[in-house]
């Protein structure tokens, strides 16, 4: 929304927030309807996951965290990408050599078309975009319908794109996060689908490049992290990794497991579990076969189901943002609560060291 | 140096700072003694850059630098690696066949030896190292002697190793930086020498990994960005490329004309110019030779010497960080004097609101 103030825009939602911290939406399982109600009623901003549910399943999330909390929450829709099938064959060839137990791999939307059904007919407060750049005819639909939109950005270039598509703000996703990124376009040619940019510079450099409220995500686990977002001009965090050693998310044992070990493995960015580049802790799987691995989403997700699902850390998509050693299983609250503490502390800390008060 | 008070150790010269904007050490030309006391003068911190000199030169210009401020300063210096010559005459070989002129590869220490034998006999505020992790000896040498050691480390793991090497302080330098990377050993199977970390993610970790003070960089280029890594937990802020515009830098003509262009090309990490990853803008010799490159350095930085002395924009190295297009091209004085006005702008605005002031 152009703020009348003039300066930069300023989004309604995330500027009226009491923590400006963000859930980052995990689809898949993690973000469950009483993790966002945890975090909203916090204080901070929960964000449903769209991605592998239909307009129904949404429909009934929806309604859940509304059934709990007052408070505004959004909701992240996964755009479906171009088909490519190129070296599905050859990898679900490789992964039975390899004694594995891949599915079928198939095609589909991601539910995409339903769900954004359901959001015209109902709307929430938020409506964030992820794996595309949302047409400019259903941005402006959602926006009439109320919602305020966010598009998922990782360069200056998608920043552009996704500002002329006349959304209310971005995602700003550095090379640090966990799980899927959110590259526009998949380049299939490299394996990270885009340029790695660093979440600082990338935060500079979009703040430069369009007028648009940022939030910040990617490799942020605690406060001092919050703070730094802040101070480098985005108006909220978004984390991800973070919540999902909280007992209100839905994330598996083998995964908790995993983050739990903080001189465990480090992580990379690999196409092994979905056929597009997301970042996990590094196990046996994801060193074996992402250089293998085509750009194939949602065709190699569909394969591997069955083998992450047999729970083998060896074998489990162990999504994590690059500080995942630093989560801490608190409750959501409490950890929004020592989030937005540990951020008042450390950029009242920087403020004064800048204003001349040594250290 | 250990903080009697308690809590992280603090350095002696970095926290008296007037401004915590550290200059970073450039070699091959654009750190001159200029910029050093300029930044200095300025409040800030100058680094003279060893790199590439022998111990008389060095002291020329730590002689240059004493004659013209009273302020502390730094030097560089790069700790030589394993010398490996695998791939050095196919690459050379390469680069006959497209055309260019490459001068002969040769092994040497980069003056290492006869620097440390002078800063040891006429000692400086602070040495720090890039390369490579210093011998525990040499590090108590120094300190002996009065200097502040730093190591520069890209890992938590590397983090780790400096520490146990006894330094005081680390430059923690994030995959945004431009130049070289300071990977302690180069893995020549992996493009960029070691694993990829935002500095964001990797200050945290570090601060996690190590009790000493932290200097970031990589990709800073404006005083959002120093309030940001200060918000972090770092001590001070290390900028290269935001100087390398300024008229006292040594910056070549082609190169400045490069960072100029804020709608030029990304960046690109390579081992194309030198034989070790270094991060510069793309262009042409970037583009077709770093799948090639060899880990070989500094064989590979004297074979291209004669092609990069050309000064076109296709062929030289145009060392820059992620955040170029956002450098400014400022008197240095000035530019840490807009740099810190920039940072205590961004800290206060970031600790207003995290205190509950609405934007």
């Amino acid at each position: 929304m152009p703020d009348p103030g003039g300066g930069a825009s300023v989004s309604r939602v995330l500027s009226a927030l009491d923590s400006p911290i963000v859930l980052a939406p995990m689809a898949g399982g993690p973000t469950t309807p009483d993790l966002v109600v945890a975090v909203s009623e916090a204080g901070g901003f929960g964000f449903l996951a769209g991605g592998y549910l239909d307009g129904d399943a949404l429909g009934a999330a929806v309604a859940d965290v509304r059934a709990r909390t007052d408070r505004p929450f959004g909701v992240n829709l996964f755009l479906p990408g171009e088909r490519r099938d190129a070296g599905v064959a050859e990898y679900r060839e490789r992964l039975v050599a390899a004694g594995l137990d891949p599915g079928e791999p198939r095609w589909d939307d991601g539910g995409c078309a339903s769900e954004l059904a359901l959001l015209l007919a109902d709307p929430v407060p938020v409506v964030s975009f992820t794996f595309g750049c949302p047409d400019p005819d259903a941005v402006s639909r959602l926006q009439a319908a109320g919602s305020e939109v966010l598009a998922t950005v990782t360069s200056p270039a998608e920043a552009r794109r996704a500002a002329a598509a006349g959304v209310d703000g971005l995602v700003v996703q550095g090379m640090e996060a966990g799980a899927h990124r959110g590259v526009l376009d998949d380049d299939p040619a490299d394996p990270a689908g885009g340029e790695l940019f660093g979440l600082l510079a990338l935060v500079r450099l979009v703040a430069a490049a369009v007028d648009l409220p940022l939030v910040a995500a990617g490799g942020i686990v605690d406060g001092a992290g919050v703070a730094a977002v802040l101070a480098a001009g985005a108006v909220a965090a978004q984390l991800g990794t973070a919540f999902l050693a909280c007992p209100e998310a839905g994330t598996k044992p083998v995964h908790r497991a995993a983050l739990a070990d903080p001189a465990g493995p480090s992580t990379a960015i690999t196409r092994a579990f979905t056929g597009r580049p997301a970042r996990g802790i590094r196990n046996a799987f994801l060193d074996a076969h992402s250089a293998a691995a085509p750009a194939a989403y949602p065709q190699v997700h569909h394969m591997t189901r069955p083998i992450r699902a047999h729970g083998d850390p060896a074998t489990a998509n162990l999504w994590a943002g690059q500080a995942y050693p630093l989560v801490r299983p608190l409750p959501a609250a409490d950890l929004v609560e020592t989030l937005l503490a540990e951020a008042q502390e450390a950029a009242a800390g920087a403020a004064q060291r800048l204003a001349g008060v040594a250290r």
